[in-house]
């Protein structure tokens, strides 16, 4: 048995999330069955974040044990082969230590949010952005969002069904910038809670809207209640973009 | 009846090409339905290009004469919420006089190519780009393809179908380059073949994979011969960007 780290992009738009479920087919489903399809054998992926329905990734790590003669080269283009026609593909594979573990491991996470500000409906990015007519201040929300940046009491941005064993973390970057109609957001952090970055991000829309001011953000953040929430941003609009572990550049 | 200018964007993937047919949905007839939903009135419309069946547009401009009391902002709201859910949008629309012709009056016509050099699937990008897992020297592409720009007889670059009255084309602009794993095709013209900038960027694409030099390629253009030409690029990854027209800035 081998250790074996995929790197993972996939279009979130037909899955039930990342993590398997009995009620859809997942990500994760999807890479089993990829696997068991070419080699046999029935795996359990693991992976650094579990991004939910419909959010997507450009570099979702994830591992797998598997024990097989095929090449990295070969392996990759195995389980690409067989994950057709889902929108998922396996852009990196790497060999790890047994006991190396994608999501324990990991020492950093980062997402982007992307906006789409116009009224014509999307066609292209259908499904892939988070569209708000309303031109937004993208500076405004840009400093806003360092009043989140550092430690904190994430509470008011946490899901009711999140399991993170504590509320309390460092947020290291929450970067807003515009460029053309897009206005995108960047978040980078040890670990997140569940549904963090999209409470956030709708509470910036909201700044960007001007319905709230920097101020109302701090309360909201300093209530440390759910109900201080203002909007959560919906699933399509997040991608997870990359997974940080020790030892690496 | 006034005639109305519309500037359209839209994935080419799900039609059967810009223009009306008879063996199925074109992007014509899914923006004359949605006039006809909003207004009653059966308008026919003309356009500056004619892609083909799974070309994109940025920017296509077309035209239709209507009878309507409405705003152009809210004429525009109607076509956008009739058009759904088809990949169409109406991104700007205009008041022109009655003899203005989004095909006849319009004076130059741009293309971008896209082209991704990876061996894993597209996941976003599937169906919007020609995916080719060789890596393209896009400098050797962009020194050719200066072959091909100015006045040629562009015969061996015509499609058998195309309706033109001369092969005889001015090629204003022929530009390649990469970005990461991305190699881009830019074309301007006044007006172009039927198949041109496939067929120019399928012979671009031997000369990046190194099985085509510079010879061969003048060849190829200097033999007006349909025979010599290498390979049509698919539909898919060309997009019509813009078109010009007199007294626009």
């Amino acid at each position: 048995m081998t250790r074996y780290a995929l790197t993972l992009e996939f279009d979130g738009a037909p899955f039930m999330g990342l993590q398997r479920q009995n009620h859809g087919m997942t990500v994760q489903q999807a890479v089993e069955d990829a696997v068991l399809k070419f080699s046999g054998q029935d795996v359990r992926m693991q992976s650094a974040g579990r991004t939910d329905a419909g959010v997507h990734a450009y570099g979702m790590v994830s591992h797998i044990d598997l024990d097989t003669d095929l090449s990295l080269f070969r392996m990759q283009e195995a389980i690409n082969a067989c994950l057709r026609p889902h929108p998922v593909a396996v852009t990196h594979i790497a060999i790890k230590p047994d006991d190396w573990h994608s999501r324990f491991d990991c020492t950093g996470r980062s997402y982007i949010y992307k906006i789409c500000n116009r009224r014509a409906p999307l066609t292209f990015e259908r499904g892939n952005a988070w569209q708000i007519p309303q031109e937004l201040d993208a500076e405004a929300m840009h400093d806003a969002a360092q009043i989140l940046t550092g430690l904190h009491d994430f509470t008011t941005f946490r899901s009711v069904n999140c399991q993170s064993q504590s509320p309390v973390k460092t947020l290291d970057r929450l970067d807003v910038y515009r460029k053309d109609e897009w206005v995108f957001v960047e978040a980078e952090a040890r670990s997140f809670l569940h549904h963090q970055v999209r409470s956030m991000v709708g509470c910036l829309a909201l700044v960007g809207m001007g319905r709230w001011d920097e101020a109302r953000l701090k309360d909201a953040l300093e209530a440390k209640d759910r109900q201080m929430l203002g909007i959560n941003a919906p699933p399509h609009g997040l991608y997870f973009v990359s997974a940080q572990y020790p030892n690496e550049t």
